[in-house]
């Protein structure tokens, strides 16, 4: 059974309420139902955290080699800041994919430079809440396909 | 009936042949197959095409208004160049995704600045011939919540 | 009799359409009229194109020598990016004026610098549609002076 | 009765026996007990708190909607490089005023760039401890001004 | 009856005189001459002066609320320099239009970048002399149009 | 008895005709009986003057020094160009405070940088007209404190 | 029997008319007439072309895969900004020879750069009209080597 | 008897299970024992931590005042982007030694600015996890020779 | 007889009493007696103001022509900004000679670049009051040996 | 009789014995053998040296005046860094050609930049060991050309 | 018997003379008088030279090999400068330590970038002249360990 | 009696041969006379020479300490890039002037910035071979002034 870890970055438990015209009146708390339906009925599973610590993000990264598949990862503004999550990613040797609600690089410029990209397989941004549903779809598909290709 | 455009840029005609071990050994051919299937599937139709020229490009974005619902653009080298195009997709006035094989902000720094991105909704990059599929079927999602919300 | 060479750039074929608010409802079509009607007041000739494609662009500026006596370009978004349009006009030795409809300085960062400006003996740009005839008469009256000083 | 909430960050718990030559001999408490004695004499009162930690400043800044009617922040080192700060300031919608006890722009130059200023109302530096009670006297008359002129 | 404020910069005054080869034989004194007659033609007032005093310059567009319907502005260096003449014109609210004699983004690199440009209405340049005429013809027209659409 | 110097630079004479909703409509006049007031409160007396000519503020500045305690500046868009009133403030050895109407960081880029910041003791900005007031209280308190550590 | 493919970009047409102190009297064809005598007396051949159109660049270069055994390609103008053509070279999988007629990197600062250097394995320039049969010999010297080395 | 306080960052908990090709495969707590009998076999004590709170780290410098002689700190990524770091550490006063396993400069280019360097008596790096080790002797070596030449 | 203009600007009527370690004790009177000296003893005159004004010393340098036979000017901080001194000293077409009293390239970094040192054909810097001498001995040297050489 | 002059710099003693998987098992020594085979096939002369001194090279071009008709240099690392080079090769006004074993702009960044192609009049790069006979060859017909062109 | 050369760069003659308070008063013959010693009592040999000629400095590295098992380099300024001699050690093969008195990235910017960093294995820099006997004594332990290693 | 050291670097041997358009018909020689005799005159010795080697220069900065009172130095080329040179200058602690033939900041870009001004106390620049003569006579009465104030 697939497992997959969902992780959001700081100030994204105010989804829903922070600036709606902009984010959408989803909450998290909503999108991470959505989720476990969705892997539910894939016959996989997600393990959906928020945190506004930089640290604590690092330690459930480090934590989950043997513990999932691959990462939905929307780090939020430390996308562009945090080369200690780069590290992370890059050391624990899962399969991440950088989620976004909006389209980051349509918005200021110091939004540009994604510091985690690098290091991600692929991404998926734009789509409001569903970015986080079409990128669970999409990375349990890239799974079996590579499993397949093995 | 919802109808797609999906324009594949310079140099994707090489799919399949072109550095298969960054590229995968599918082709657009198969790809614009699948696409289709995808389409059908959900009672939508994808026109689509493929041209190393610029102008065409142009021409084809221009003549989707009214011809189409959304456009999901892979715009190859373009994709970093071509302020063009960019103004393109902002005069024809639909919903545009960028879509790219390979995660270009992983792989030379010029390629980490998306001329387009400015414009587009929403960006799928990284999964390989599965971003066309992802894209699609993602941009259908949306079109359906866009009319939904009206 | 002076021949003047008028050319247009990517997506002016979508003038009068395209965002009405920033370009105005004024066709280029129109715009060709008054140019033709102002330059056989004159006793001139004007010839008016469009093209999406930088190529025909090329050819068409490179063709114009012993056919015009001046070139108007409104070369759109390539006036930001394109070296070959800069070596054709400066090749073809014949004086080309820059022309936009909007100011392009106002607008985003990246419409700041103009690739064909150095090699332009004027520019014209912020008076909406009507930048093409101011233009052509002044460019005339050019002419003139130039002719009368040698 | 007006609100206030005043957050300190990184390193100055050490207020007053770090470099006193640059920063004075005042502690963190002795400006706080000031802050609420200027608090009570408006008939307002002030929360004020210090972390070392940027997601516990995010957690504070979050929670504050409904509990503060602005807020004071001297974000110190992070000021120069959290785009989550910024982001937490926008999202939670209360007036935001930037405190330093030096002036920065007058220190090194990677203290000229303030992530933080360009989602604050206003900003007070330079004048050491007294900077804090400066920005709240100065934010109490703000906020009666503006509720005055609605 | 339409009131035009031409307004000229630094160094300016020396026209005919400096550098004849780069900058023609005629006089401001001409020119000046030039555009009252073709204001008068045309029903129209154009009041003419020349400064090397940014601050004086600064002070005439100020005073021109009420006494002008649009500003000629030739701003010489100060183009290139001065955030002051762009928050002047931005605060008077009139319609200006930046005016060169020479086409400055065909000479040295720091010409390149207006200051003005992006609050300035249109610009006419390269033209010699005729600019300012050109300019007066296009502005009066541009005041017609503006009027006839509201 | 402290005597203040408070200097302000291009444009300000138009306060509170122009952009009043930025600026408000307060104007010079007002800020400058509200300082006289708030001074003869606090037993010091303050100088308020207005010049679009730098010169001229150049020329203040310098004889300030035996006339003045201290001064308050807001040079308006010369803070962002001028080296020479940068070289002033550090000549005449007196304190001097940047004051801003609005907050400049949250404002275009260019006026980001601030050429005199790292020669002044401390800066207030973003508190409309109150900006100049929270300036002259903070500053004799300032002078206060200095004079009683010594 | 070795077969090269030689291929000229923008405004090469111009050759012998163009600007001819600079780049000489000989036409593009006489240098194409020069390449077939040196190729057939090494017994080999070349097919020249030359285009205006970046797309049909890489419509030539993408069909060169197993027509060709190398390519010389000059790209004027577009050596500069065109990325697709790097991907192009890149993806197609020959040894590309740059050439030029001039030495860019003598002439304007926006010619030192060249977007395809990193993709070819040599260089030859600023031999005028006789860089092709420079470059032409060594390449077919260059293929000999190859071999022999295998 | 000497006290060395010995801080790692961000992830490097993940030692000897990360990137074994590229960081060895000697754990952390292996590090730890070797440091600790190190300082034993010259008389010194050293307390070695890990953490991936970049606010847990100020903490620990800030406390360390009084509780240690020189502080041994490898930042991990934090080295390349903490400004808070390089406060704490100037606020403690004391000798810091920066230490890296790699060689960050020999890595990639965002690794090459240090915050921390310019804080620090010295730096060792590209050992390994001798790095440790080496730095721990030098430190003391530097210690004794401090306190003789005082 | 030959005859000199020697022009200061912003801030050098201060010199003897500002920031007497960095520019010395000697008053600008003194350095222009001086002047005045050598001058009379080498059969020349010499002409010395100073202004805080940029719009005056362009009048001064406009106006020299036949009354001067060379320029010395210390532009103090507008060497480093003014667009407009430098056209002022290329159109008047006099021999200017660069003048500082400290080494503005060992000072801070914004003062490296001179905008008029392009269009002086000499430059005299560091040697305190006693440069303001050295360059006029020398101006009136090279004089004679270009028109000795004439 | 023709007499070319052929400098190799630093490191190039190094050749056949240095990083051979780069430049290939061909010493230095064999390719001087090569280059004096052609020129004497020719009726030429070749004088090749060799030194690491950037002094030396210095020398030997400025005394070349007047000894040779042309110059190869392969100026090593010293092309990217060496600006005295470069002011050697104008003063001595012989033909220079820039040669280089491997295609340096396919390299490092740091080798992207040739301080010395400004001043050359051709280069020839990539072709390994060959590229010196190549511009040997080439440097020899050019000379022919330019002789008969005059 | 392991056998290490020692270079170091230019003025490091200078040392235990210039700037004692900054560089100390050790002379360069102590620093290698101590190395030979420490050398000695490991059962090694150093070789210690120095050189003001960067020519020589790449002689005496390429002629290392054969000679030499490790190099200890102080390039002093020329660290920051040559590529020569990051080709010579490069190319060369030998294990390389970088080795300063003080902490150049602690000093100006422009010492921030070591040229050479990128191709030596370790680093050593802060302890003043203890380095070099830092560096000594981990080149023989790093060497110990590599070939244990083997 | 004054002993002064006259330092010229690379390719100024050439003088009086090279480019005399730019920098005229007098040879070193000739300069190195004319300086001796005013050496003697003012009771002065002067020791002149040049090299094309920077570590020659080097050596004979270090060797000054104790044997010159000052530095006249031509650095040519090697101003724009050597740290070395500015090392020596600060490490042997003599005044030292930085001399040139024509003024290097109205040439190429990369002549603006000096690596040897932030160390030398005075320049002068402009006057063809006359600076050298200027510069002598400048640094003697510059050394009297100084001996006399202490």
């Amino acid at each position: 059974m697939r497992r997959v870890l969902c992780l959001s970055g700081p100030n994204l438990q105010l989804l829903g309420t922070r600036e709606p015209e902009v984010y959408g009146r989803t909450t998290l708390a909503e999108i991470h139902d959505e989720l476990r339906a969705v892997a539910e009925s894939r016959g996989a599973t997600v393990d959906c955290r928020q945190s506004n610590h930089e640290g604590t993000l690092l330690d459930w990264i480090a934590d989950a080699r043997g513990q999932a598949d691959a990462i939905l990862l929307n780090a939020g503004a430390f996308t562009h800041t945090s080369i200690a999550l780069r590290d992370a990613i890059k050391g624990v040797g899962l399969p991440c994919i950088e989620v976004h609600l909006s389209n980051p690089e349509a918005r200021e410029a110091f939004r540009r430079r994604s510091r985690i990209a690098p290091v991600c397989v692929a991404k998926v941004a734009g789509f409001g809440a569903a970015s986080y549903r079409v990128a669970l779809t999409a990375v349990l598909d890239w799974l079996d396909a590579r499993d397949e290709s093995r």
